[in-house]
């Protein structure tokens, strides 16, 4: 792709919006072209309207852009949504009836029935949802990233999906991050666990069957699995590493199980993306690993990583997994659902429909 | 008891014995009377032989006692054992046969047949184990702590057991100072979490079922459950916090289950104990709770906090549980277990068979 | 005293009414019989307005009082005042003029002339600055604490007062609770170092020259020295660690400083009430002391604790000093003001003008 | 350079030995051929004598060398040492007077007369000391890298020399990586401070009058500048904060300070070496900036980053400065020298000299 597509990022002055304009700064396919926000920051050059939590300053391109209004008729083709969950809930469809393809990681519109829940690597076949958004006549598509706290077991998960599984117990340990800025108060986690997070367990429970779900003609039947859920809150800044435990219908080995991780390559239609995580999975030997802080940016960020696979005397399996929740759970993970829009053919039709829409 | 029983603390210069030493300061029935460490500590002052980690400074008192080698005749008739595990193994028989009352923390005898492990607001009785080790000869007893993980998940399922506990699924978020000092380094623990904690996981999944386990005749009838343990190290100081999920023969409901633990007392030959919690268990109604830096404490440290009680879609409920690891699950806990011998008569034996042993 | 003194807290709901409603709960002499806060929580249950931040749980008899508003009857002749400043700017003089004896923890009314701006400890001679506001008609009293970061640093100083104290050049790093609730957010404090606290240095290089100053006839003559302070946040939950350079005008020797500090008993005033520091100062003789998670619990939180006093080759002397910032630094001081007021007889006064003042 | 020069990594296994492999694996001079530890590891692979306490794993090809003892008979021109101080006291000489060009980190031999303290963007010009070393027979040569604590504050001061630095007040607050591994003890930092590191602060007051100093002739001549320090360590990762005052002989404007700052290229002989921090000195806006998370990584974690100048009312101006610890001011710095040595034309003779040395 020798021109690089318009991207105009919604939410952008919040710690997601931060983080796509940081993954973005050298994207091969995407420029960042439009920030919109929230009326106290719209109108404002980007630099003085966001309070800048990732290191270092916004990429100097960026800082000088002006913040757009939610309400603004964006050029972009491509949108990344990081909007609150009720902005988002009918702002996200306007702008795909409109004509964008918007990739989003907000979970107001997850579980809806003609919405991809997309983790590429592992369903990429799921956009295939977007020809139901086209015939109900949407110019655009709608797709949504999951909840970061699941990432890292659906990936670990789809690679074993033929050995049936019927039970899911996790419990997570999840980074500050996750609750974007201010988010949780230091008051609150320094020397801390806080063994609950609002509406995390009931996402966690049920985003899965959908993910590993089938796609069968216009819709996604959802996986068949009980899943129970424990999400904590500790004093890591990011990675969320979760403890597994695994019922299958028919128990593999722990060898089969090992040999699956190791030869997953991730969805035919994934492979060529930009973003895929090289590899999709790492399986760590070291027996006080994964660790956060250690293996959290593996691949870029982009990359899970698992460890201390071993038996479980209530389920079959219990392994530890782990995942980068701003990176592969949140921005990182919204930018490749777009490339593989781009990659599937979904953007030729949206730079025919867009007015001003163009390639650079 | 107008006058107080001398107390030997070996191991005293470690974390549990600067624990027994802080918490035996102002104890109504024991006083610090000898302390006993390692060679390279034995013979100098203890207030120079000790790296002093817990707030403040060692009590003025203690501070001037001489470090006596592990080898010593001590005249206490209370021992106290932090001693290593490969010393404790065979010191701690020792000093039983010899006639002291010795109360250990440390794992090493925890399993013997003849050894209570002992909580005793919950399994007090247990302490009729000393028997048999009257019968082979000792003039003295040896009883035992648990595992600090472990305690705020028996005491929580203790009131249940008559609905019959089968399954147990837990996973910790344990504190660093449950590995002593050194112990973890920060290198390795700022932000991050670390996934495995060395034969942690087999104690948690092997101790429970003699310490719910019913006494009948000279022995303890293990209590017949299945139990997977995934053990975590997190960033905070005290306390191990356990999200726990049980299966139960008689599902009750969750009424019962809240009224089991708020009528909950302890058992009946526990309840006059000065070390005994107070309450035994805490249910907090905060949504969040229980925390480690605002809950471990409750109770001087003795208290079992519970909180966010609900249905597990996988076994039947799931909750919380907190203790703190080196008061309740240490030092405390073994405090415990010393009084209720004395409560129980055992000690009468000792004072008269003990050379130089003596009441102040 | 066998009956105690009623109070109203006022700003109960914040961290710092939060700690005066924690240290009035056994108090001697006062008990808190109103709370008062902003309009948000007024007219609920206290345990519902507040979210309590502090270890454990509110005392339940406070738990149960209504939150009243701040433009509330009060009806106690004591008002402890965290209020927000521009609210206590007019309503602590307000409430002082209408008869109350206000103790603000608030920096708004610190540097009024005749406000006396104490720490008993060192100055509790300008509580006579009263008498100047009973002369322009207040029928009740208005005293204030200083800035938590200065507490160490004049508390070390003031018995070295005679040497003549000309430059002082401190930095602090201060504990996240100094912040209040949710105050910083976690995303930035977690493995990192605030250089900055906004307002912070301006009152630390101005406060001490009045709190080591001289009260003649009717006001303070302030202090003449010079200081130069850097404020940085550090991860720390309480106590502010401050590293101290002192020039003198008539250099002491090592040997002074130290028999300086080990025979300070604090100002005569001072020395029966209540919440005295018991002692005013420990100087902590470990190489790596004093440290905030190990000292700042000292005399119930109410002790400076010193360490490392050495040359300095700029100035003369180089000292660590730690205090906690939230007991001694705040509410603690707050109502050792207020004993200091009643035990100089402010409150008879206080007590026949307030109609419904009683005591109990 | 067409092909990468061999290095031999001394002390391989600690952390400062982990980030010069870290460092190297894309170095466009060097690579590492061998790789050296004491007698416990020597023989091992160097993937199991390691315990990798950074990031994911060591590099494959690193992973399967064979750990070679301290007295082995290296072939690599270029030797990096992580000694400890005992060891690399004799044996950097002799390795350098064997033929070797000895770039070592460690504080042993940095004040020995005719070894350089080279801060290259500084001080470039002092590597001439070689030449002393050649005359009195080295056959190699050895550089030394100064404190990590002290790069900040030089790095700052160097483009102020002209105005005649006088006076250096500075207190750190330094990161946990500083101290090794294990190194600090979790039980020691989380929630605290210490505010003490054994003999930090003699090596701040004394390196950077030698490192700012001038060359002339043979030697050199010590900036004479009187400095005082205060060194604390802080629950932070990596990266050294450091509040600064500072006095000058012609004190400059703020404006004077802010352009050569700005200007600043650092010295001429380091201009075009592949590890100069780029730019030397960033200086941030930001009111609370700089801080260690946000801004270590800065340049690779080679810039030096400042912000807060402002008016000292007991020096002239204050400043918080900060550096990347173990990478500036460890591992990252000695490569730096090293490319300095290669760059002046100091391994032509080594290569000459070596037996067994070669290019690849």
């Amino acid at each position: 792709m020798s021109q690089k597509l318009d991207v105009a990022v919604l939410g952008a002055t919040g710690t997601v919006g931060q983080r796509f304009i940081q993954l973005l700064a050298a994207h091969p396919w995407f420029r960042v072209a439009e920030v919109a926000a929230s009326d106290r920051s719209a109108g404002k050059r980007y630099a003085e309207a966001t309070r800048w939590v990732l290191p270092g300053e916004p990429p100097t391109e960026i800082a000088n852009l002006t913040v757009l209004p939610l309400d603004a008729a964006f050029k972009s083709p491509i949108v990344m949504s990081a909007l609150p969950g009720d902005v988002a809930k009918t702002l996200e469809p306007t702008l795909a009836a409109a004509g964008h393809l918007v990739s989003s990681n907000t979970s107001a519109n997850r579980m809806q029935t003609d919405v991809p829940l997309l983790l590429p690597e592992i369903n990429a076949d799921h956009v295939r949802l977007v020809d139901a958004q086209r015939r109900k006549g949407w110019a655009g598509a709608l797709v949504t990233m999951s909840n970061c706290t699941i990432v890292g077991t659906v990936v670990a998960l789809a690679p074993l999906r033929e050995f049936g599984i019927e039970r899911i117990s996790l419990v997570s340990m999840q980074a500050i991050s996750g609750s974007g800025y201010p988010g949780v108060a230091s008051f609150d986690i320094l020397d801390n666990v806080l063994p609950y997070i609002g509406g995390e367990e009931e996402k966690v429970e049920t985003e899965p069957q959908k993910i590993l779900g089938a796609l069968t003609q216009d819709k996604i039947v959802h996986l068949e699995t009980r899943i129970s859920a424990a999400c904590n809150r500790v004093p890591v800044m990011d990675g969320h590493t979760v403890c597994v435990s695994v019922g299958f219908k028919h128990k593999p080995t722990l060898a089969q199980i090992r040999e699956a991780w190791e030869n997953y390559q991730g969805h035919d239609l994934a492979r060529e993306l930009p973003s895929l995580p090289k590899p999709v999975i790492t399986y760590s030997e070291g027996a006080d690993r994964p660790q956060p802080r250690r293996d959290r940016d593996a691949g870029g960020g982009m990359t899970t990583t698992i460890g201390r696979l071993r038996e479980c005397s209530l389920l079959d399996y219990k392994f530890v997994t782990l995942s980068h929740n701003t990176v592969r759970g949140a921005a990182g993970g919204a930018i490749l659902n777009a490339e593989l829009l781009v990659a599937q053919g979904y953007a030729s039709h949206v730079m025919d429909t867009l007015e001003g829409a163009q390639t650079r």
